[in-house]
C-alpha cells in the first residue's frame, strides 16, 4: 500500500519517478565522453524524497557512477540535498526551487582518507513535462569549477 | 548478467545480500523503542559495495529511518563508509576490518541548514554465518556519545 505524499515534499513531487536517458561529460584530464543514465526519485510518505542515480559508459555499457541520497525542502522555495558517492565523498547542497527548476550548490563536501578531492558541486535540474534536463559543474583540488555533465532524461 | 566481484571488495564480501531483523533503540530525549529493519549490500563489479537501509517502528510499522551509501576499503584491513541520511546529514566514517567485524567512527559529519545536529557516529558490525549484529553510538550537539541502536539481522 503506497503511503500518501507528505505535504512538505509536494513542491518537488515533479521529480518523482524513474528517468532514463543520456548525457555527455567533459573534464580537463579525461576529455569528452557519453553515458547512459537512470535516476529514480521515490517517496515513503515522509518529508523527503529518496534519490538513486546510476550511469554507464554509452559504448561499453560498463558502470560509471552512482549517487544515493535524499532531497527535501528547507522551506517551500529552498531545496536541501544530501548525497553519498562511491568515490569516497559526501555532498551537502542547497539552493532555490523555482517552479520545476532546482539550482543547488554544495555547502559541504567531505571525503574519506582515499576519497576523490572534489571541492565543489553545482547542480541545475529542470523538469518540463516528461523531460528532465540537468547540468552539473564540479571543482576539484586542482581544477576550478567546470561544467562536467549535461543530461536529458525522460520519464520511464 | 551479474558482474564478477571486484577483488578489492572481497574482504567485505561477507556483507553482500539482504539482511532482515529487529533492533532496539534508546536515546535520552526519546526513551527506548523497538524497530524492524532491512539492510542490503550489493555490488556492481566495482571497487565498492552499495548499501541501503530502512527501518520501521515495530508496532505501527511506519518508516523510521533510511540510510544510503557506499562501503569500500582504503586497504585490506581498513573500511571507508560514506552515507547520506534523510535527516539532512552526511557521514564519512573509517575504521578497521577484523575478520568479519567492522568498527568505523565518523571522521566528518556535515549537515544542511535544517539538518539534525549529529556530531559523531560510531558503528560496529559483525557477521557470523547468516547473522549480522551491529551497534551504533551517536553524539548530538547536546548529547555525548551514547549507545543508540543495537540490532540483529538474518540473511534473507
Amino acid at each position: 500500500m503506497d503511503p500518501a505524499l507528505h505535504p512538505d515534499v509536494e513542491p518537488i513531487a515533479f521529480l518523482l519517478g524513474t528517468w532514463q536517458g543520456e548525457g555527455q561529460g567533459e573534464w580537463p584530464t579525461s576529455g569528452p565522453f557519453r553515458y547512459g543514465e537512470e535516476m529514480t526519485f521515490e517517496h515513503e510518505g515522509k518529508a523527503f524524497l529518496l534519490y538513486s542515480q546510476r550511469s554507464w559508459a554509452a559504448e561499453e555499457r560498463t558502470p560509471l557512477h552512482f549517487e544515493r541520497g535524499f532531497f527535501r525542502l528547507a522551506s517551500p522555495g529552498r531545496v536541501e540535498v544530501v548525497l553519498a558517492h562511491p568515490l569516497g565523498i559526501v555532498e551537502v547542497a542547497e539552493g532555490p526551487l523555482s517552479g520545476t527548476a532546482i539550482d543547488v550548490v554544495s555547502t559541504s563536501m567531505a571525503l574519506t582518507a582515499t576519497g576523490s578531492p572534489v571541492t565543489e558541486l553545482r547542480r541545475w535540474m529542470e523538469v518540463q513535462g516528461d523531460v528532465l534536463r540537468y547540468e552539473l559543474l564540479m571543482a576539484m583540488r586542482d581544477v576550478p569549477l567546470t561544467r562536467h555533465l549535461t543530461g536529458e532524461l525522460r520519464r520511464a
